[in-house]
């Protein structure tokens, strides 16, 4: 039997079990990426692990997100990270040097090689052939120590795209047509394989495009086959020999298929606040706004600069509306200003800010009270811009310019505009100059840590009774950012954990922390899909450092599932869905957990209610045993000594 | 008797009062600027006036300080600003078009008129021969309602400059010059004006430079004559029709003379934590750098950034030295684009910020704990970067240029470096576009205000006995940004006054606010120029939102001064300044006021120590009068009810 792109890359990097459907594998990781916000936490971890050097092929320590800088705490981090990856040999970029995603693809990613990353859009990575997984810290410092990376084998989607892009309708409104047929939660536990005609007429940032916000899907993670529309990319990257081609077998098997016709696309736009609440952007045309975002992980390429650009040329941004540049890399900001597109923008009005994450996580450029905020990012959940009250619609740059132009929402269609042709530079910039080099080995150069940075606090062996309060309960599709708060609040103080503890579920209930801390052990009672989004292991770290013990929920998404493994937190999954009704907050619960064993059924015994309801863990043993010595980092250093 | 070109500026303008040293004067005020930190509450004071439109020639609103937007309150700002000065007849920029100071010398500073800012460097304008003074919003809101400003005839410093700057040695080093040798104090109730053969060689924005700063030395104003080298901007600037020529009379007096040789000056530093804390160069020279700032005020020209570019073409920026800079203007920006410099500057590692003030005031790219960094703002005053810890040198583009490439204090001078002349555009770009005309006519339409923006809270009359505590006691040189931080954090709620005076006196006292509040009524002890820096009304209204009802000091800064007599706190000066040691902290005072006489004697009744100490006020009648109902808004309610 053929093998998939997918199959063929796990493959490659299997090292234990065996590649079958919903089996727990272990992958050999060769590379690693972190950024700010997730970086400091993965490299304590890596720390506390023992290990002097890296084990990996490459590891990179981005700066991307927190850049503000409003006081000491975002410096302290680009120091510590300077100095900590300088140590244990890791490449580090300075400040503002480009977003993670887009450098790595520029200058890291290669086909057939194992990337994971501590960020949910790591996933970009496949619009190249590389198998790229976002993971928590905790994940990233084990694969960067040499531990197998262990997930649940998926199903293969295979995502048929036939046709060719209409103009003004851009490879965004691809990712936005599959949110909007599955759902944030429609691929859980797959990988979606772009396949079929229409992949020859998309270059690899808009397969990167695609890939990137399939992290919204749920998906474990995105890939197109590595063939020459990729080659013609590392040779404009200066990288060629890294190029090679990979392709699925012709009788490739499939668990599922969903089929495009891109020809057939129109703009679609995502409104608040659920990156899958897609309509056409025809149904929502009209509606006034007060901001336009360019940029994000998903749309800050030069191809998107360029086209934004194009549109904007002549043209002047709405006297009512904010408009914003964030280029994804000096790479695209160099060739936009050689070309003449940064000129262009300023005097259309855009604000050029730096080239880093910016607004899509709340890192400035919030909206005002009650304001819409158009914006070309993966996300729009409820506060991540920085302003609760606002309401974030997700659109391709395309939709963007045109309806900063209109300062109403606007399919680019209507406008009369010419129509472009991106045209991909042979030969791109290149220039590494921002990436700073790891020392020959290790030494023992004192690691300048602020006051901000806080060792990492012990967690307890798991008891054999779980006892405590319902301390919340919560609906569906309940992302990290609804657990740990995004914005420029509190993104400089994710390094922190007692301090960001003070604001778990804030945008849900801000009575939460207080509430949890008193009670000093207790649970999370959830809908489908606990945990969307994000990989930020302070969403399993936080709640437990409050006493959260488990989470009995209607189902996880697949990296917050793993966080609360990797931090000795029990994630309970309701046998019957409708037992969620037996649950209210404050309900007294305990749990027996003499026993943790695959595959067993436990009973929650709600002592308010007086019933017991089924639940059972999507864990395997080895992951029951992590949980039940408190989680991986105990496991790991009780396994070495 | 001839006139200097000051006294020429006041007398154009001049409607109250004897134009005699030390005689309270009354000018008309033909334009207005405010910032977005000042604006909201500016704004606010002009609505509570009750007038329909406002009565300036030009008053124009500039977003250029609170624009990181991490959450509702900046954005909510900025639409205020935008909708109560479309009503009211005034421009305003949309956010992150350029600083202040530099947009206006672009496009709307007019030799021979006067000009009101709420920004202590408003005084930037002198340089091309304009009355441009910095005030307190409330002082603003008074011009635009056509009410006359008035201040203390100053005395007028003739600053003789000779020669020409050396190479790497640019305008910034004069008045860093003028600080070491008169102090931060040293042009209280002064004007500096500057002449002399060696101002022929400095071109309108190194005149700019210089004026700007001499806010630091507590000067009224600074100006230059208007001349061929001014004419030659406004012809660049499409504005020749604008310019007219102004010198002093042959036979013209001045109070005193400061002689400088151009030539003879060499790169100076002002250390931490006071600008005038100035040394050469070399003898600071070798110091570990973290940062360096290129921008502010002071230093963002189109030359400014030229010099920069200069420096760094061709080279990288040091990889422990995080390097920033901030373009004055979209003018500046979109010219440094089609020069090439920006490109450079982006390959030489230097991050391109937004225009506008930025790290000058804490507005982020704060320092690393215990960070050194290297500035060309005006300011270093502590804790104004945004990291209380971190210590902040000002120097010239320059320098700054040379010790980003080195990563150390370097003087430029002692780098291989290729001698350049800054060939100033014969015509400079000229793009409106950002500017937001106000309606033809006040209307009805609603104006946004944001949860942040708070009415101006109510202040009482000044009751016949004040009673209280000594609240603080603190020595010299207490800057506003001792009184209210700048920084993130805090920029953000000055249109917030309960909210923001939880923080006044933060860097010096943390327990100060609550001390007051609890008190209820009390007092400030203070040594020479209390009051130093900003214009910020804040550092008055909130002490006296907590309650203070009188600072006792041995002088006051301009300023400042009138900000306390603006919001009905009494200003008392200590007629023996020894007589300071008489007082500590906690002291109960009572101050018998009944009488609030110009020219008169107080006792300050230390009821704890049980002495009487001897004080005055430097004020006029009608300033005692307006500080006796409770300030000048409620002054002119009065008046006009």
């Amino acid at each position: 039997m053929g093998l998939t792109v997918a199959e063929k890359l796990i493959a490659a990097s299997l090292v234990d079990g065996e590649m079958k459907k919903g089996n727990r594998i272990g992958i050999h990781i060769s590379q690693t990426l972190t950024h700010d916000v997730t970086g400091v936490m993965a490299y304590l971890e890596f720390e506390a692990i023992g290990l002097k050097r890296i084990k990996t092929d490459l590891s990179v320590s981005y700066i991307d997100h927190n850049i503000l800088q409003a006081d000491y705490k975002n410096p302290d981090d680009h120091r510590f990270l300077m100095d900590i990856t300088s140590k244990f040999g890791i490449l580090c970029t300075k400040p503002a040097s480009g977003i993670c995603h887009q450098l790595h693809l520029e200058r890291f990613a290669k086909p057939g090689k194992s990337l994971l990353g501590s960020d949910s859009h790591t996933v970009n990575a496949g619009g190249v052939g590389m198998l790229a997984i976002g993971a928590g810290g905790l994940d990233i410092a084990m694969s960067m120590a040499g531990e197998p990376f262990y997930f649940k084998m998926p199903e293969i989607i295979k995502v048929v795209l036939a046709g060719e892009l209409p103009p003004f309708v851009s490879a965004k409104n691809v990712i936005l047509e599959i949110l909007r047929r599955i759902s944030v939660k429609g691929g859980l536990n797959t990988i979606l394989e772009y396949t079929g005609p229409g992949i020859k007429s998309l270059n690899v940032t808009e397969r990167a495009t695609i890939c990137n916000m399939g992290a919204e899907v749920g998906a474990t993670t995105s890939v197109f086959p590595s063939d020459e529309i990729t080659r013609y990319w590392f040779k404009a990257q200066g990288r060629e020999h890294e190029w090679k081609p990979i392709s699925a077998d012709d009788d490739a098997v499939y668990d599922k298929v969903i089929e495009i016709n891109l020809s057939e696309l129109e703009p679609l736009i995502a409104l608040p606040h659920q990156p899958d609440n897609v309509v056409p952007v025809r149904e929502a045309a009209g509606i006034d706004i007060d901001q336009v975002m360019f940029g994000g992980c998903t749309n800050s390429s030069l191809q998107d600069v360029m086209s934004i650009a194009h549109i904007l040329k002549g043209k002047h941004v709405h006297g009512n509306v904010d408009t914003a540049l964030y280029c994804g890399s000096r790479q695209v900001m160099l060739e936009a200003i050689r070309r003449g597109v940064i000129d262009n923008l300023v005097c259309s009005g855009v604000r050029i800010m730096e080239m880093f994450c910016g607004a899509c996580n709340g890192m400035g450029f919030a909206p005002p009270t009650h304001g819409k905020s158009l914006r070309t990012g993966p996300r729009n959940f409820i506060g991540r811009c920085g302003t609760e009250c606002a309401s974030v619609y997700l659109v391709s740059p395309e939709v963007a310019a045109a309806s900063a132009i209109t300062g109403k929402i606007t399919d680019p269609r209507d406008l009369d505009l010419s129509i472009w042709k991106y045209d991909m530079p042979t030969k791109f910039i290149i220039d590494e100059s921002m990436f700073l080099r790891p020392k020959e080995s290790f030494d023992d150069t004192p690691i300048r840590r602020g006051p901000n940075i806080k060792p990492l606090p012990e967690i307890e062996a798991v008891p054999d009774q779980l006892t405590g309060k319902t301390l919340i309960k919560v609906g569906d599709d309940i992302t990290t950012d609804h657990i740990v708060p995004a914005g420029a609040h509190f993104l400089p103080i994710r390094c922190n954990i007692p301090e960001i503890s003070k604001f778990v579920f804030k945008v849900v209930d801000e009575s939460f922390p207080e509430r949890a801390k008193e009670a000093g052990s207790g649970f999370i009672v959830a809908g489908h899909n606990y945990g969307q989004g994000s990989s930020r292991e302070q969403a399993a770290l936080a709640p437990r450092y409050l006493g959260v013990r488990a989470v009995i929920a209607k189902s996880f998404a697949r990296i917050h599932l793993a966080n609360l493994v990797n931090f000795g937190l029990i994630p309970f999954i309701l046998i019957n869905e409708d037992d969620i009704d037996l649950f209210d907050q404050g309900d007294s619960l305990s749990i027996d957990t003499t026993s943790l064993k695959q595959g067993a059924q436990y009973f929650v015994h709600n002592h308010t209610k007086d019933v017991k309801v089924a639940v059972e863990t999507p864990l395997s043993q080895d992951e029951l045993d992590i949980i039940r010595v408190g989680g991986r980092l105990n496991w790991i250093k009780l396994r070495n000594n």
